[in-house]
């Protein structure tokens, strides 16, 4: 440990920032900034004292010192900085950042640190910027808190003409997230998005310090990912055969997410939301594509896992097995929400499999969730499901296992009990797809989960309000989630940013510097104008008018 | 005319559309189909029959060539056309389209159509596709008739392979639109778009043959327009030196928009909403900037031309002409909307120039407004105004003004009643900025307007509901609006993508046709695929599985 909690000077009360102060998403633990402009060096460097440096810490190095150099964000103020121009062609020069980490040996890569158990990572780190010339030093246990020091650290500079610099030297910070779990998931299944569409979300989703990507990436309409030794799920399942995330695709992703420290928890959602898995595997499938769809599924098209089929229990568990071996990280997702009972009562198979079996439906699916979770356990995985799989039906799961929060926020504390840790995405709070209009045909109604979820809602979400104090240590974190009936690379960003980033500061800062949505307004269209500047569509959330003129668009100013 | 509307054979019954039917958006007037496969000739040239040709008919059909051999568009259906294989191959060839104009001297450019008054202006156009291998025919008695007959052709073909055909020849459409104005109305005001942005909305717009860009182009926040011999009012009032249409933009832009039969029509939005005029001429601009903002205006930041200044009204006057003198169409919008009376009850300067004039607050916009439109009137323009001119004051409007209804749709007959023509833009249907969470800082409530306007709702839209059959003639049309204080170039293309688009075909297509929202998805999705594959980033609608199964994803199917 560098520092602990009662280190943390909490320097920075919300609302106290000036106009000109540094805008830092999300804020750190602890924050002190000076009022003297700082500029950068010319031949500025960024020097990395860490023997062995893994090859992931020196491109992070390389991506900080690109950004800070190419990213040309004015200031957010009225002449977006020209009038500090004399003061900035005078203003002391910063000549290098010391990167050091706290010696610990063997030194892990950013990559392997982002795999580990998200409660064994370390994302602390100390990061100073004196206002008079000499270096400023980083600091951290872990190359992953070296990541996360060097994030902050880009963000204290901004550009006039050809100059970038600081109007708040000096700077301290000791930082450290509040919750190790600070997700976005993204639905993969009811349209697809690119390779190169994924690789942007996890550069912003980096920039703000997330952690995690919940990768929903097949359900009844599509399975776009490859998996080894059945080629078929893919080639029949998916839309298109262009439209796949090959073995390689998954190679290239969860390392590119994994270098910025994102952990990819891929999700095969599961004995419900499969049917497409029947494209190849009809026999593994009840009531493919059945009509009325309203009978059998939430939403078209129908088909789930015929989970009291030995066979197909074995199938599952082999699939899950084929990609879990792909993915570096911890955890695997089997899903688990929206099991359609009558979907079962009416396949003929399912019946004969449970009379065969002498097991009742809630016995078969017990058996289809531990065979499938152990077969994860074999690789090293700890399972992850829906809320449905700890309260609705009676498995019963490993203790270890996760529980994700979507029904409502109140979910949560029944799960709770029961002794497993959560992840809190609750539809009322953090649904990004909420409030675009019903999508099915025919209907001109509102979405199942309005309103819409402005900024302002997901930043109000408190990720321990109603959860007792014993069961708190539980709750890892939360996740904002976009399924995709109404979204696809088109709106991807638009749905997705600023308000995602309202998130991770709610997830990363102390509870006691947020909530103040009129100054947390102000640092959040920093973040969002960087965002736009390195190709990250986030929407404009207020008139540029506004966005430089912190405060003036309030109500009642 | 080259037909007459009791020629028009109604030969397609919305819902009768077969799965693998051409799609076309907006449904034409009168359509007959075929199911026989026709296959576009490797060497297939549009032949333009028209002596003098203006260069904007020979680029739109060079336009035409390009879009149908690069499109690459696929037909939505399960396997995109895949099955058709055979069929194609052996298809007739499709050798030729001729496009010939109905004899009539001079002939007139598009771009010369367009910027004709919209009741003189002529879109109909007849097109024959024979599934014989003979030639195919758009005959039109205007060139912007023989542009929308070639916007049609373009929407009849699929991608297969190297291959482009029609599963539905033969083709026999007569076709015009129900309202001379479909619009779109833009705010560049309170976030900026480039040229570009509002080159690709031309495009887009043009694809569903939309007549007229409604260009919001300042407001208080932001005065991004040059103005011929006020250099300063964009030099001050604009956000950005960059971020400025100069007057070679201007002509760009309107050149580029009625070459596609898109009449632009300028608003520069007077006495309210115009306090960045204030930046470059603080003498005009009563209130600028005045707190607590609400007031003031409706919105921060406040600001309003000094109706009872002579000078102003002369200043006032001359920027029109300016500006209209640079605008190729009839029209040119001076606004209107949310006048401030406080404002004007707590300016100094205001209270002295009534009394010196010895008017009343009423008497002097009346004076304002005449004065203004004069000065319109003389470069040849019919003024533009929102609602609150007609109803709201006692303004005597020149009874050519057209007046566009926006606070709800109950205005409209109450304006009729006072011998106007109207633009139907009321926020209840066509807003496409409601819903997304107020913008304000410190908010969490809704958006004034909520809920979304879905693409359902903009559809169900219907223009003359309510009218009283005297004057249903005046209503030329209707248009969606974007105001952009939660949008920019970042998410332009998906909040007005494809919703417009329904708007498009509501005021394109015969009443009898519309209105079944499960038949017109089948087409909106096939012209938002095309949207895609021309670089528009309209949004999805449904899933992929549900855009290529038509219905099966309709409520109970």
């Amino acid at each position: 440990m560098i520092f602990t909690s009662t280190h943390i000077a909490l320097a920075v009360v919300a609302g106290s920032f000036p106009v000109s102060a540094v805008s830092l998403w999300p804020v750190p633990a602890s924050l002190t900034t000076g009022s003297t402009i700082l500029r950068l060096a010319p031949d500025f460097t960024i020097a990395l004292s860490v023997s062995n440096a893994p090859r992931d810490l020196v491109d992070a190095v390389i991506r900080t010192e690109s950004h800070i150099w190419n990213d040309k964000h004015r200031l957010m103020v009225v002449d977006r900085g020209a009038s500090h121009s004399a003061a900035i062609a005078k203003a002391p020069l910063l000549p290098q950042l010391n990167v050091q980490l706290v010696v610990r040996q063997p030194v892990l890569s950013i990559a392997e640190e982002t795999s580990k158990e998200m409660e064994k990572r370390s994302e602390e780190y100390t990061l100073t910027v004196p206002a008079d010339g000499r270096a400023a030093l980083l600091v951290a246990n872990s190359t992953l808190g070296l990541l996360r020091g060097l994030t902050t650290f880009e963000q204290l500079w901004y550009t006039l003409g050809p100059d970038i610099y600081t109007p708040s030297a000096p700077v301290t910070i000791h930082d450290k997230p509040a919750f190790p779990y600070r997700g976005f998931m993204l639905d993969t299944a009811r349209n697809f998005y690119s390779v190169e569409d994924l690789k942007r979300t996890f550069d912003a989703m980096s920039m703000v310090k997330m952690s995690a990507f919940h990768w929903h990436v097949a359900d009844s309409q599509s399975f776009p990912v490859e998996v080894e030794g059945y080629p078929e799920i893919a080639q029949k399942g998916a839309y298109d055969q262009e439209l796949i995330y090959t073995v390689t695709d998954i190679k290239d992703l969860t390392a590119y997410a994994a270098e910025r420290g994102i952990d990819i928890i891929m999700e095969i959602d599961t004995p419900g939301h499969s049917g497409a898995i029947g494209k190849a595997y009809p026999e593994h499938v009840a009531c493919p594509e059945s009509r009325p769809w309203g009978g059998y599924a939430a939403e078209p098209p129908s088909g789930q896992l015929r989970i009291a089929s030995p066979d197909t229990v074995d199938f599952t568990s082999k699939m899950f097995t084929a990609l879990a071996s792909k993915m570096p990280g911890k955890y695997f997702s089997t899903g688990g929400d929206e099991v359609n009972i009558n979907c079962y009562n009416q396949d003929e198979a399912t019946q004969q499999q449970l009379k065969a079996t002498n097991k009742t439906l809630d016995e078969a699916l017990n058996t289809f969730v531990q065979a499938t979770h152990t077969a994860l356990a074999r690789q090293g995985k700890i399972p992850v499901v829906w809320e449905e799989m700890a309260l609705s039906y009676k498995v019963n799961l490993f203790y270890q296992t996760i529980v994700m929060i979507w029904i409502s926020s109140q979910s949560a504390a029944s799960v709770l009990e029961k002794g497993h840790r959560i992840v809190q995405a609750p539809s009322d709070y953090l649904y990004l797809d909420c409030g675009a209009g019903m999508w099915l045909g025919t209907s001109i109604g509102g979405s199942w989960c309005d309103p819409f979820k402005s900024w302002q809602r997901v930043y109000d979400y408190k990720p321990l309000a109603g959860i007792p104090e014993k069961h708190k240590s539980k709750v890892l974190g939360g996740q904002t989630c976009l399924w995709s009936e109404q979204s696809d690379p088109a709106n991807l960003d638009s749905i997705v940013w600023p308000r995602t980033a309202a998130l991770a500061e709610v997830l990363w800062s102390p509870e006691n510097l947020l909530h103040n949505s009129s100054s947390a307004l102000a640092r959040l269209h920093d973040i969002r104008y960087r965002m736009v500047q390195r190709g990250i569509r986030a929407i404009a959330l207020q008139p540029h008018w506004c966005a430089v003129r912190p405060g003036l668009c309030d109500a009642g100013a």
